[in-house]
């Protein structure tokens, strides 16, 4: 079944005194769930292991009440009460087959301590790097010893409950070894601070340390950030980020390395491609004997064969591709490479856990729902007797419904009233940046293409009295959303009444015909009340066109809440590159010919700017004409044979891809099924 | 013991079916607790019990999992599941004598439904109001029946719970009921949009339900904004708000009233006076027959039986005094009125819940500790035998110190080395609008003058040397911050060399001599990477001596961190009022004279700015010097017949006034203590 091309990635590789089964390597990464929600993280780990992940990682686990980075839902191992909860993780991780890491961390200056309250501990008096108006003490040697202990203490607790890999983690800015290791943190004058070996010295005492605790029967990984992308000011790989490698070469038994901060490691596909950390990380194999994980948004079996042939890395590590896709390791093993699940590089992962809930995924819709919902990636129990189903809108909601019920066994009908497959994710992936959005399509069709019980309509306009006729026994309406051309968004709660001529351009308008949509070539504004990812994107694609670009919000920074998804300061400063002013903190205030009034939120002040052309991006509306008309006739439904109507997806109510490929999977879950509707699903 | 004159407030009050002991009201607040630390939240409304409130709330409590405002920790009765935990609050109330309430909430489209995923319920299409890319839907009539049933459901259960109150709640701009009534937000077409009456029509079918389904043995009380401060745009108390009661008048038993949102209710006392809602809520008592409640930030029973008298109010409302002291009755029934510890109004409580933690106080250091730590607000346990302690420094910390070593027994010697008591809150409630915070020093010292086991010392630096010589056995170093003048924060990591000139004046400076500190009369930038109050204070202060004032910050707004203290708006707005030049999102680059040269934090690109003096406001250093000194020579402590020497509060780690205080009181409980430091104490 496997193309022999793979076999080495299947080769087993040994890491001090345990061996891993293959080389796919699930790096330590958040859940949003940790120790707030253990039957959850278990399961998410769980399925990784069945999913063929060779070594299965915890994410960060806070060693000590001192490094408490609540709200966070981090994992902790404080003590001993938290040895039982760890322990039930590595019996569902072995039950697979796969050795079970766990990723100890000091977050030494990067947490407030905000519920344990502890003065956070750092190298040097100096602020925490969180929001919070907290300061971190200059640790004593007192502190360093203190420190020492409870992380040997946490490794030993950390064998007790059968992790086979301890980490040792100096990596994005994020911990006590890297702020000790950092000149920009460390202004010590005694022997932790000043040259490169005094700050090097606690990481090599803490390695020692765990080696001589746990090093008999468990591997010590280092997680180490090679290069930190600020010039001098940090880190660099041809600099101390490669000394640090080359002085501490052969002590782990595994280097685990990348980039720091999180928002350099976790670039989205906006801004990097598959395998983009390789130019800095390919040294580390040259400077130790010890093997190497690596990690670059990897889903492609070629790219990691690649990596392993080229001498860059001996494992090939993941998180988001192991989100969006638990078994990939298994797809690729049964040469079923067309259905892996590739990760679009969107990062809603990361915003999961940013805004302290449960991870989720716009390709996978079953992560972080395994425990609470019982669902599995792979497996849909199927439909106890035959279904026929229609549904309206081959969107990421009606294509994840139709492919998910196809699984089931579902005699499936798709009507997409439009020429193309994938509504708007196909409009969005022709945006800049955006093109691997279109896997969201591309996989869900793929399998829709496979299986006979599906049924496919483009140009499939329908009416109510269409559906009537049909006399599908279920309809799902999944017509999604239409951008609001009239200002309504989080701000301006009610219809903006200057918003009403022709030169005002909707979302929708550029989607459909890009900047074609632009009458004339005066300058164009965009006014961002949505504050995600879209305004800054058109912007750019407008930008890109030649035309003059301001870009207006009530916000106070440009496209807030990418912030969570760790992208923010390049959405930011790629708009200031490509030369569009930028008025923050301003909501509308009059648009007449050529000239658009705007007010500072706080003051209420106006100020003009010369602006041919408005696109407001604020909100959506639904599409739902449709579910109105057939609402409208529920007591005909009998008549024509059909038991259930639904709205799903944006046409219910618009949100993010992941939101409408979720709405989509859950619908075919519940389908004449016993799928738990009671209040524990949704704890 | 009482003072006759405050014999009014102990009047029983009858609540529909109910009657309260007493015209104490503690209304809903948040904890940060809730249903995530069950114990602990159950804890603090017991103490308010014990207090002497007659009644007790609960924080907001989700009805369904559709109104779920995760990750903040609120109460939650979603289903029967829920039942137990809150019979237990109950039951902890009702052991003092109080009664229970609960103030159930639907959320509307105040919620993104971040861990349960449901798509928002909202009268309208409409984006949510908090800052996730989520939509509600417009309610159809399955959903409003479906919401009145949960809602009833929810009533039903708090009865079973044994509450004695049960509350419908449209107020803060947070509930559904609300999101109906308002305008802005209501655009139905419907029997539910439109009209005044129809706009209220679901606020008076769910106050119907609730009546109907627990109005036997509740009493049901509505808490109502009946102001918004937003002009013809919101509720005016002269307008709908005054309708709303009027149309309603007699369908609760209690009128519970006050602003909206939750920053105009809860206002600082830097914006605020006591008393401060009584023109909003004046006229409620004249459209109704049944008692009202109503908030203020009232601390002195004076000014509450004024508001009795009045007939603005029959029962005295409060959160903010009620956490900074529970025992505010008891302690006016006893006749002790010098032992009120009076709520400051800096909202240091509201940013616990908006951080997503337990509730804190800078007043009342136990708030919040009561369930972990075991801590008492009014009892702390004798020392088991005699001891002797010298607190050196008689800021927050050591006052705190010394007045619980003081109740514990101990013999206290404070040693001030300035000219007055109160250290940094001493000078910063000269400060524009911070003279309550005054108030953290005053009852400190009226508690420490009546202690007998004390002794006060101003005017007394010492060194080592001294403290060797006294031979006290335990030393509390308390020795305070300076302010940095190098520009090191969050921002910039390292010494500016730019900033070592004479031009730069730094926070201590304006702390102790004003705007004197200031020479010349050219205009003055401030520098802010603290990025909390101070900053925007000492703005304030320098702009009203009459000079030009430009206030730079890397940070995207003016003090973020006030956000959580519900300030930032009106902070940002009161710069703008008084002419200060703000410039947002900039870092320092370079100072010549009279020049500041300063570049945007995404771009680099560099701008000027008139600049004859510049303040840092960035962090601070420990004044730690005899604690080193003390430090070197701890082998001849025990000679001297010293034992411990411990540092604490700022000089540990600057932080703000309620961790000093924090600290102080708890190394007051665990000097010569068993005081559990186990991690449990921190979980």
């Amino acid at each position: 079944m496997r193309d022999p091309r793979y076999d080495i990635l299947f080769e087993p590789v040994r890491i001090g005194p345990v061996t891993t089964r293959n080389r796919f390597y699930q790096v330590p990464h958040c859940s949003g769930m940790g120790h707030r929600y253990p039957e959850a993280d278990l399961s998410l780990r769980r399925m990784k292991a069945e999913g063929g992940w060779g070594v299965v990682s915890t994410q960060e686990t806070e060693i000590h009440p001192s490094s408490d980075i609540s709200p966070s839902n981090q994992q902790r191992i404080w003590d001993d009460h938290d040895v039982d909860r760890l322990k039930k993780l590595t019996e569902a991780v072995h039950e697979h087959g796969s050795l079970a890491a766990i990723q100890l961390v000091h977050n030494g200056i990067h947490t407030a301590n905000r519920l344990t309250r502890i003065a956070p501990y750092g190298p040097s008096d100096m602020v925490v790097d969180v929001e919070d108006p907290v300061q971190a003490r200059a640790m004593d040697k007192a502190d360093i010893a203190a420190f020492r202990t409870w992380h040997r203490d946490a490794a030993l607790r950390a064998k007790r409950a059968g992790f086979d890999i301890v980490y040792v983690y100096a990596g994005h800015d994020m911990t006590l070894l890297q702020h000790f290791l950092l000149q920009r943190h460390n202004s010590r004058t005694d022997e932790y601070g000043g040259s490169f070996e005094n700050r090097l010295r606690l990481f090599r005492e803490v390695l020692a340390d765990t080696r001589d605790a746990v090093g008999d029967r468990c591997a010590i990984a280092v997680r180490f950030a090679v290069e930190e992308l600020l010039g001098a000011d940090g880190l660099q790989h041809d600099g101390e980020g490669r000394d640090v490698v080359a002085a501490l070469a052969e002590e782990p038994d595994l280097w685990d390395v990348n980039l720091s901060n999180w928002s350099n490691d976790s670039q989205t596909a906006r801004f990097s491609q598959e395998g983009f950390q390789e130019a800095y990380t390919a040294f580390v194999k040259t400077v130790t004997t010890k093997p190497v994980v690596g990690v670059g948004r990897y889903t492609s079996p070629d790219a990691m064969v690649r990596a392993i042939r080229s001498g860059v890395l001996d494992l090939v590590g993941a998180a988001r591709p192991s989100i969006a896709d638990p078994f990939l390791p298994k797809k690729i093993e049964e040469g079923r490479i067309d259905d892996i699940r590739e990760c679009i590089g969107c990062n809603i992962c990361t915003a999961g856990d940013n805004t302290v809930v449960p991870i989720r995924c716009t390709q996978n819709p079953t992560i972080g729902e395994e425990a609470r919902k019982g669902w599995h990636p792979e497996i849909i129990p199927s439909l106890a007797k035959p279904e026929a189903v229609l549904i309206i809108g081959g969107g990421p909601t009606g294509l994840e419904a139709a492919r998910a019920l196809a699984q089931r066994g579902a005699d499936v009908t798709v009507a997409e009233a439009g020429r193309e497959w994938g509504g708007r994710v196909t409009k969005e992936a022709k945006l800049p940046g955006l093109a691997t959005w279109a896997r969201v399509r591309d996989w869900r069709m793929g399998q829709l293409r496979q299986a006979p019980n599906v049924e496919l309509y483009l140009d499939s306009p329908l009416t109510a009295e269409d559906v009537l006729s049909y006399g599908i026994r279920h309809v799902a309406i999944a017509t999604g959303a239409r951008w609001r051309t009239d200002g309504v968004g989080r701000l301006h709660r009610s219809a903006l009444p200057f918003l009403s001529g022709n030169a005002v351009v909707g979302v929708d308008a550029l989607l459909e015909r890009g900047t074609a949509a632009l009458s004339g070539n005066g300058p164009v504004v965009i006014f961002d009340d949505d504050r995600y990812y879209m305004a800054s994107v058109l912007a750019e694609m407008i930008a890109l066109s030649g035309r003059r670009v301001t870009f207006v919000t009530p916000a106070s920074i440009v496209a807030p809440w990418t912030d969570h998804t760790l992208e923010q300061r390049r959405v930011q400063t790629r708009l200031i590159e490509l030369g569009i002013d930028i008025v923050l903190l301003h909501q509308l205030g009059d648009f007449r010919p050529d000239v658009l009034s705007v007010e500072c939120i706080y003051s209420g002040r106006r100020r003009e700017i010369d602006c041919s052309i408005v696109v407001p991006v604020t909100a959506r509306l639904p599409v739902a004409r449709l579910w109105h008309d057939l609402s409208a006739r529920a007591e005909v439904w009998t008549d024509h044979g059909i038991e259930t109507v639904e709205r799903i997806g944006d046409c219910l109510a618009p949100g993010i891809i992941a939101a409408a490929n979720y709405a989509g999977h859950f619908y075919a879950r519940k389908l004449a099924s016993a799928q738990n509707e009671g209040c524990d699903a949704y704890r």
